[in-house]
């Protein structure tokens, strides 16, 4: 799957491309286009401020007069909206609609994302553009997105369909080190005398194994839990 | 699954604490906790603007000058931060974390969501706090993603989840309960003289603690803990 591109349908505020720069950058896009920006371009200083480290995103985007023209070397395209309007169209959760375009389409298709404007979103000709609505679900009752954040959440999805694992598994102490902690443990509970009633004295080891268990301890965890129980049992 | 509580930890900028509120409130959440805003309480003018439609939430939020009373009542933590230091911990995706809770969880209890300071995130102490570490997946070249934009998408990945409960919930200590348990061993350790090299005293506390956070001990268990402690330290 290829790497979407973002597309701003008649953005009003410069502040806003530059935090959309930010998190597409943030999420590995590097592909802006924006058709009609309301405050022309280049953009304010202030955009370039709030993109940060995704500046060169807004470097290097591409500026149109026409939707179509936008769109035209594009193949598939996903119209981001708030709410379904009445249109015979396929409309998806963002993770659906990620889903969906990776497992159909392979690299040499271009997948483009519309936005549409802060306040009034897209009319209904540039939805028809569209192959596929996709909307984030909200709560009805504050259900406006500030632009950059609704960016982020598509970008969220693209990115994190191709990320595989994160963070490095962990290793866990086998049943012998694990073992030779809880018979010293339980060895000296005996010891002190801590099993008084000695007909629930195997459920309570039980218990007490199986908070160990859960914990999903290192072998250097068993260690230092040796150490402690030693150096409390003196 | 209750809705999640957001948690700042030290946020410096007024603004994007009514960002925050903006996007909890698209996704309904309510419950706001902040911890030492640099700025001071209430927010600038300029946040009340931010925060649009979710300006409620800024009014009902809960100011702390200590992040653990500001979770002693809640049950589950989770850290956002954006990269794994080496803490043995759970890492999980957002979405995951958010399926894990769901199936793990009854409406019982409450879970707090950590993010740190804008520039700097969370310190070792305070991820030491955690039940588990999630990370959105980032660009590497720019992971700093901004703080609103965090809290949108953990938000979204709550919102998006369809609460359907497999199994039987159960139940974990809340905080305050682990605290009591943790202080307990810390002292008596420190009264036999477990600590002998003073400069790795705190790491080797955090190792201790992670040991039994990763065991998401349930209030009994708790209990049973303090017994044996007590029983092995006389």
């Amino acid at each position: 799957m290829h790497k979407p591109y973002v597309i701003l349908v008649c953005p009003q505020l410069a502040e806003n491309i530059g935090a959309v720069a930010r998190s597409m950058s943030n999420f590995g896009l590097n592909n802006l286009r924006i058709v009609s920006p309301r405050d022309g371009w280049p953009p304010s200083d202030e955009a370039f401020r709030l993109a940060a480290k995704g500046s060169f995103v807004l470097d290097k985007a591409m500026v149109y007069d026409d939707l179509n023209v936008a769109i035209a070397d594009l193949n598939f395209i996903v119209a981001a909206t708030a709410r379904s309007r009445y249109m015979v169209k396929k409309i998806m959760h963002p993770k659906k609609m990620v889903e969906y375009c990776s497992q159909k389409f392979n690299s040499d298709i271009k997948i483009g994302i519309l936005f549409g404007r802060e306040n009034n979103g897209l009319t209904n000709d540039e939805l028809g553009l569209a192959d596929v609505i996709s909307i984030i679900p909200t709560n009805e009752k504050n259900s406006s997105l500030n632009l950059a954040q609704a960016v982020s959440i598509f970008a969220y999805e693209f990115f994190s369909q191709e990320c595989i694992k994160i963070g490095k598994s962990y290793e866990i102490c086998n049943k012998e080190e694990f073992n030779n902690l809880f018979d010293l443990l339980i060895t000296s509970l005996e010891q002190n005398d801590y099993f008084k009633e000695k007909n629930i004295k195997n459920t309570m080891i039980q218990n007490i194994r199986n908070i160990f268990v859960k914990a999903e301890l290192t072998a250097q965890e068993v260690r230092t839990l040796i150490g402690i129980i030693k150096n409390l049992d003196k």
